[in-house]
C-alpha cells in the first residue's frame, strides 16, 4: 500500500482484475488504516456472504474503470 | 478459478454473462479463497433473497464490462 | 430460462425493460437453480419494501448495458 | 403502468428526470404487480431514511441512462 | 424544490457536484414529500455512518451524470 | 472542505484516487456538516467491516468520474 498508483495500464485482463483488487483495499485502508485492525476484521467478513458479495461489487465497479483505461484489452 | 483472464472477448452475449459470472465469483475467491468454505455458505445466502439479488447486482455491474468489451456484440 | 442470450438487440424500450428484467432474474438463477425454491421466496421479498427497491435497482444497472447496446433507440 | 415505453427521449432534463421516477416504479411492480400491496408498503418505507435514499439510488441509475439517451440536453 | 430542472450544464465541478446532491435530494421527495417528515428523519440518519455513506454514494452517482453533460469541465 | 472544486483534472491517478476520497467525504459532508459528529461516528464506521466496504464502493464509484475526466492518464 506504499506505494504510490501511477497508472491504470496493464497488460492483461487478468492483471486489470488484480489492479482493481488493490483499488478496493486501498478504499478501505482510506478509513481503516491499521492494517493490524484489518486483519482482525477479515475472519468476520471472510465468513459474511454478503459482506463477500460486497467485496466484489466494490471490485466489479473499478474493474469497470481499469478495463475502460485499458480499452477492454482489444488488439 | 486457477486459468487466468485472458480477454474480455466472447462470441456471444450468452457466453459473455457466462463471463461476467465468473468475474463476481473470482470477486469472492480474493477474500475467501477457501472452497470448503465458499461451499459451506452456499446454502445459507442461496435461501436468502437479498444475497439473491445483491449477487445478480454484482453479475449486472460486471456484465456492463463485458458487454461494453464486445461492443454489446453489434453485428 | 432455458434458452440462451442471442443478442440484446431489441426493437423498442419497451422490450428492452424486459430483456432487464430477464438478464436480472438470471442472475438470481445463478445461485439459486431451483425453481421451486425462488417461488418460495418470492413471497417475502414481494412485500419487503428493501428488497423490491433492490431488485428495480438491479434491472436498471441492466437496463443501462441493453440501452446502450441499442444506442438508447434513437433513430 | 399500462402504458408501453416508446422511447427515451425528453424535452428537457426536469421530464426526463420524471422518466427515470417511472422507470424506477416499474422495477417495483414486475414484483410486486398488485397496486394495493404497493400502497400499503408505501408509509412504512416512506418513512425510513434507508428507504428513502435507495430509492433516490434506482432513481439515479435510471437518470443517467436517460440523460445519456437524450445526450444530456446538450444543445 | 419547486423549480424544474432546466439543464445539467454548470459553470465548474463544483456547482456540478451542487446539482448532484439537489437530484439526489429530490429522488427522496418523490417518495417523502413532506418536508416536515424529511426534518424529522434527517438527526435520525446523520447520526448514522451508514446512512451518511448511502447518501454520499447517491450523490457520486448524481455526480457521474452531471460530470459527462458537461463534458468534465474539460477547457 | 472549505476550498471549492475547481476542476477534476490531476497529475497522476494517485491524485486522481486523493480527488474521489474528497469527493466521497464531501458527499457525507452534506447531510452531517459537524467535524465533531463525524470525527465522534469515524471509530465506529472504521471497525465496521459493512462500512469500510462501502466506503470503498463510494470512493470506487467518484474514481469512475474522475478517471473519465483525465482519459484514464493515458498518455
Amino acid at each position: 500500500m506504499e506505494d504510490t498508483l501511477e497508472n491504470l495500464t496493464t497488460a492483461t485482463p487478468q492483471e486489470g482484475f488484480e489492479l482493481a483488487i488493490t483499488l478496493s483495499q486501498r478504499g478501505v485502508t482510506v478509513t481503516q488504516p491499521s492494517e493490524e485492525v484489518r486483519k482482525r476484521l477479515r475472519p468476520i467478513y471472510a465468513q459474511d456472504p454478503d459482506s463477500l458479495i460486497a467485496v466484489s461489487q466494490v471490485i466489479a465497479i473499478n474493474f469497470q474503470t481499469v478495463a475502460a483505461a485499458n480499452n477492454y484489452w482489444k488488439v
